[in-house]
């Protein structure tokens, strides 16, 4: 394809995978998309050793980074993620109602609880909201920085003039995510080369305006910028959608999830072939900021009568990921309770996604269904 | 443009346009596309009147009627409004407290309450949800059918077998709009010939799936029945995208509220062109189902702490209704209450909608950026 952004960041198609899996990521790089590690689950260390592997996997073609640095965060629970207590500083910020309400959600789904004093010494590894401090976002985007990325994106909020100097620095472009006009133009102000312009219906952190919507209005907005359209985009008719709404190409999440290569639970997995597109909601469940994600007992009782509500991000980040963590490792023992409960977040295409395909495979049809339907709009403006 | 359906339906862009407004129906008519009149609010000589306006100026070509059968509605409402005592039986089925909610609410924003008793004259005129009853709904079938009308279109749930037997009878075409997959193939066992997949970033009932997904969700249900997309569309860009999604044409609603010849209030009209996609919100309020609508202080009030809650359908279109008749004609003498409360049915693409058009340009404008976004999709492929 020939497109200013495939020349600019030296691909093939502009299609760019956000994926927390490194498979995924070296896959798509490979097939001639771009890459996107998702970076915010990640300690520095656990980064680096997945920036390398990806190194060692995609020769020398681009691939980026995501990092989630909130613009606006509870900066109490920040203040004791800093402090001397640390992690534990910051679970003891977590009301005691809330963990109280967990307890009986297990209990009720008859989830043993986990063994919190072992969970303590892995809690590390995988982050547990640390990583979504200002000061976790800074370590994570020096490690990516130390890597021939080909690109470094916030997912949440305009990006800290830290982090658009250090990027603007090394020579690497910054794509931000938005999900309002207003907030691409405050992102096109901060410095940012490429607008991720995702609307309600993608999975994850997300707004109220649809992409249908959303795309024209930003790209109108930003021009010359280029914006890639996101949000419930998993096939090549989306795409040539996408572009036809003025798009420099797409970002695409959810459809990975099913691919082979991803580490999705296979109870998750399951679930996500068989939902249709009405089986995801905005929760503030999981994070403590509105995301999507399939519906499950889980975000049913957060919103019931009994729940005290979700806190804010990251305290419900806390107390979500590790209960999700026993969650998953129970169901995939077959735990029934647990698999009601399990979920994760995925766009409202999970409704299209109903295969399970190799990522390569994925990018090749998504690019031959594009290619497909622009025949089928030449057909009808009779320039075929 | 060579498509099915503009071979089926005699017209040269498969754009539907939907309005209350008989100027905007056949103006869209003229200039090649498909007018559909929406019909709930008419009462049946109203709607004969209307049809042999529209019928004196498109010169025999092809428009449509758009009427609101609900496939769910409070039965001993409408048993109510059938019994003897009509629309007052039906008026006393509205419990207490929501009247004195709109009291307080006309006089918290200062708006003067209506003359009940002339209201009570002339309030057949409107229908004020009278229409809603089954009852309403097929004398309005049936003073449609009385036309050469091109189209027949049932806005909500599935249309009764009645309306199908009769419009096939008259060899008219039905179609039904449907905001999932699942109605799509249940309307399409009822008969119906063209599916309207409606996002919900539409303006009016909707439901909560984007177009961007829907669309090519509910084209692989129901194929080879042809779909339109609707939701959100009001530009050239957006109806490429809808038919690179698959669709056959689109159905379009917003966009008419701003043109030239639209009845909307001016006070209205101008929220709406300064309004951007942020300032709309899927509320009860006015009809008693979820209806995307300009945010303004009566959805801002109806879910409020002090609010009643909505009744059903069609109780909330009664006490609804008359209010913003009042609302209206007060705003339009310069109430700032009544300006703030002010507010009507539209699409997040009121964000898209900043000019004054007259409806005929409007589709002109549509047909010339269509074509221009297949011009930019053939540059990408290099088919050009």
């Amino acid at each position: 394809m020939r497109t200013e952004v495939c020349e600019r960041f030296g691909i093939e198609f502009p299609l760019f995978a956000f994926s927390h899996c490194r498979d995924v990521v070296a896959a798509v790089t490979n097939a001639g998309g771009l890459g996107v590690l998702g970076a915010v689950a990640y300690t520095p260390d656990r980064l680096e050793e997945e920036l390398r592997w990806i190194d060692d996997h995609v020769g020398g073609r681009p691939y980026g980074v995501d990092v989630l640095v909130p613009s606006k965060i509870d900066e109490s629970a920040e203040k004791a993620g800093r402090g001397e207590g640390g992690l534990d500083t910051m679970l003891a910020a977590v009301p005691q109602e809330h963990w109280t309400f967990l307890f009986q959600l297990f209990e009720k789904y008859g989830v043993p609880l986990p063994d919190f004093e072992k969970a303590k010494k892995t809690r590390d590894a995988k982050g547990a909201g640390a990583q979504v401090t200002s000061q976790g976002a800074t370590a994570l985007i020096d490690v990516s920085l130390g890597h021939p990325i080909g690109l470094i994106a916030s997912a949440l909020g305009t990006p800290p003039p830290l982090m658009v100097d250090k990027a603007k620095a090394a020579g690497v472009p910054v794509a931000a995510l938005v999900g309002t006009a207003e907030h691409a133009r405050r992102q096109v102000a901060a410095g940012v080369d490429l607008i991720v312009a995702q609307g309600g219906e993608a999975g994850g952190h997300t707004g109220e305006i649809s992409t249908m919507v959303l795309v024209p209005e930003v790209v109108d907005t930003v021009a010359p910028i280029p914006v890639l359209a996101a949000g419930g985009i998993a096939t090549g008719r989306q795409m040539a959608a996408s572009m036809a709404l003025g798009a420099s190409g797409v970002w695409c999440g959810s459809v990975w999830l099913t691919t082979e290569e991803a580490e999705t639970p296979p109870h998750v997995k399951a679930k996500m072939l068989a939902a249709t597109s009405r089986d995801t909601v905005r929760s503030r469940s999981r994070t403590g900021k509105p995301a999507r994600q399939l519906k499950s007992a889980w975000t049913d009782e957060w919103e019931g009568p009994a729940s005290p509500g979700a806190l804010g991000m990251p305290l419900q980040m806390i107390v979500a990921e590790g209960a999700m963590r026993q969650i998953n490792k129970v169901a995939e023992s077959g735990n029934e309770g647990a698999r009601e409960l399990a979920n994760y977040f995925v766009g409202q295409c999970v409704g299209l996604m109903n295969t399970v395909r190799p990522a390569r495979q994925v990018v090749y049809d998504m690019i031959e269904e594009f290619a497909e339907a622009v025949e089928r709009l030449n057909a009808i403006t009779g320039a075929d």
